[in-house]
């Protein structure tokens, strides 16, 4: 199955002269969702990982369903004020300004084998924030997958630089 | 199994004298993640949906796992602004104010039917958005199903009001 077809590209959006790929006919058509999730089942079946962390929101979609199909835990992130149970948050640059992210502060142990699911690998800020925040935590990156990688911009290069192994289905160039 | 033990109460949240039922405990367990999904997935096999929307950003978290389990469409509902193609929305009131609820124009069609997935009934303020919206789009909501029902809150008879039918897991009094 080819996830392009269901991909769709939306000219200058958020903003003129950015494309951004659409992930939601892969929601649309449960075969192409189902064979995402079932793809990187695959993938990550011998990592050890006990914990998937993923981010608000589309992270939310293909992560918990992953973590249901490897039987281990789901642990959201989110902005802050979003958690209702005690918060640690990591702060971390971007190109322009700063971003926030947070987590229950029982979501993540000592030693505990984490796996990073997000829809899109972009510029990697999003990404490595999270890297940082399951790091200050305890946790060990053990894979850290993405639906789509954009070959274009830099992510690759960031998790490389953090020290995660990170996998992708689709690459768009 | 019963939910209630992985149902985490936080006082004053978000504000002094209201109580916040966290759902996260059950997302760490995934013997407890899973018996949710497959109770919903039991109590709707009969009910011909085949669609299943569900509102950013914790019903992602219960919706996308159901419809792959249902073998059906999954469509995100969020905030102006957040999905990328042509949006749908619906302004509604609340007890102070209003909201407003987006979808894209091509994820509900005429006479698709459709399950409506969130973590929580409270107020019943979103889902009655969710309502509208889906209706306006032609759909039929064949069903309302939530994890936790606030029984001493309005859910109920709003969700009555409103002409459809709703389940839920979990009723807290």
């Amino acid at each position: 199955m080819d996830l392009r077809h269901y991909v769709r590209d939306i000219p200058d959006y958020p903003k003129k002269g950015i494309t951004f790929y659409d992930i939601t006919p892969i929601l649309m058509d449960p075969e192409a969702f189902q064979y995402a999730v079932d793809q990187l089942a695959e993938k990550y079946k011998e990592s050890g990982a006990t914990k998937i962390v993923a981010a608000d929101a589309r992270g939310f979609i293909f992560g918990a369903p992953l973590a249901l199909k490897m039987g281990i835990s789901f642990v959201p992130i989110r902005k802050p004020g979003k958690l209702p149970y005690k918060n640690r948050c990591v702060t971390y640059d971007l190109e322009y300004g700063s971003d926030t992210l947070c987590m229950h502060v029982d979501a993540i142990g000592q030693d505990d084998k984490v796996l990073l699911i997000d829809d899109l690998l972009a510029t990697g800020g999003t990404a490595e924030g999270m890297v940082k925040l399951v790091k200050e935590a305890g946790g060990i990156i053990v894979g850290a997958g993405f639906i789509i990688q954009l070959g274009f911009l830099d992510g690759d290069k960031v998790m490389k630089a953090a020290g995660v192994d990170h996998d992708f289905l689709l690459e768009i160039n």
